[in-house]
C-alpha cells in the first residue's frame, strides 16, 4: 500500500476514536447511539464502521489506547506513577465514568470480557515485569509473591478511577499513595 | 399512629424498597423506569412515591440500607471485615454494578452527590471510630494521619466493589487483604 494511503487511514482512524472517545465521555456506552457516533465523528456509519466493526469494537479499541499509555509509564515508574499522573494531570472524567458503566456488561458477557482482558494484558504485562525487576533489585519486599503484590495494586486503581470518576475530593490521594509505595518496598535492616 | 399501622407503613416500605433493589440490579439505574418498579414492586406508582418522593429518594434510600449494614460490621470488625465480608458472603454484584453506573451522575449533580455522601456518613464516622479506638489501644501505625489511613481503606473498597461488580476472580484478594491490615498495623518493637 502507498505512503500516503497509510497516512490517510491512520488520520481516519485517529478521527473516528476521538470522536468516538468524546461521544461515549458524553453519552455514556448506553447512551452513545450509532447517530451521535456519527455526529462526534462527522463521519457516516458505514465509514465509521468500515474501520471498526461495531460499536463494542471501538470501545475496545478506546480501551486498548488507555492500556498502551499506561503501560508506557508503568514499565518506567510502575503502577503507582500511573496513579499518581492521573491525579496530577487533568484527565477525561467523564470517560472514566463510562469505564466503569460497563461493569454489568463485563460481568454478563464472557466474550466481551475476554476482549477487554486481552486489551488490558499490556498494562499488567508491563506492571508484572517491572515489579520482577524491582524485586531482582532487592528493592521489593521478599515475604510477598509477586501476584499479590499485583492484585493489591491493581486494586487500588480500581479504586482511584471510581475515585476520580465520582468527582470526589482526590487531594489526600497523594500521601495514600506515598503509603502504597511504601508497603511493598523491601525495608533496608538499618530502617527496621 | 396505633401500632398496627406502624407495622403496615413498615411492611410496605420493605416491599417497596426489596422490589426497586431488584430492579435496578436488573435494569440498571437508568433502566429501572416507573413501571419496572411498579412491577418489580407490585404496587402502583402512586402507592410508590408516595412513601419516596421519586426514583432517586429511593436509590439513596438503598444506599443508605448498604452504609447502616456496613457500617455495624465496621463498628466492630473495621473496614478490612466489610471487605472480607462482602469477599465470603453472596453479594448482589448486580447491584453493586448499578452503584458504579450513578458515577456520572454523583460527579455532575452537586444534589444527588450530597445526599449521597449523607447516605454514607454512618459507614465513614463508624470507620473513623473505630481507628481511632485502634490508635488508642496503639495498634494502628503512629507515624500517619487517621485521614490518611481512612482514604487509603476506603480507596481499597472502591476497588473491591469494582473488582466484584465486573465478575473478575476474586480468589486472591484474601493474601490482598492481609497485606492492607499489615500495612496500617503498629509493628511491635520485637517483630521491627
Amino acid at each position: 500500500m502507498p505512503k500516503v494511503s497509510e497516512d490517510h487511514l491512520a488520520a481516519r482512524r485517529r478521527q473516528i476514536l476521538d470522536g468516538a472517545r468524546r461521544c461515549f465521555a458524553e453519552f455514556g456506552y448506553d447512551g452513545a447511539t450509532v447517530r451521535r457516533l456519527e455526529e462526534a465523528t462527522g463521519l457516516s456509519r458505514g465509514a465509521i464502521f468500515h474501520h471498526y466493526r461495531d460499536k463494542e469494537a471501538l470501545f475496545l479499541a478506546l480501551a486498548h489506547e488507555d492500556a498502551e499509555h499506561m503501560a508506557d509509564v508503568a514499565a518506567g515508574g510502575g503502577l503507582v506513577q500511573v496513579m499518581r499522573d492521573m491525579l496530577d494531570r487533568p484527565t477525561d472524567f467523564d470517560w472514566l465514568a463510562t469505564r466503569l458503566e460497563i461493569a454489568r456488561k463485563l460481568r454478563s458477557d464472557s466474550t466481551f470480557r475476554s476482549a477487554w482482558q486481552a486489551r488490558s494484558a499490556e498494562l499488567e504485562d508491563a506492571t508484572l515485569a517491572r515489579l520482577e525487576r524491582q524485586r531482582s533489585a532487592g528493592r521489593l519486599r521478599d515475604d510477598l509473591p509477586t501476584p499479590v503484590i499485583l492484585s493489591y495494586l491493581e486494586l487500588i486503581l480500581d479504586g482511584l478511577i471510581t475515585r476520580l470518576a465520582t468527582g470526589q475530593d482526590t487531594s489526600g490521594l497523594h500521601a495514600v499513595l506515598d503509603l502504597v509505595e511504601e508497603s511493598v518496598r523491601q525495608h533496608s535492616e538499618s530502617e527496621s
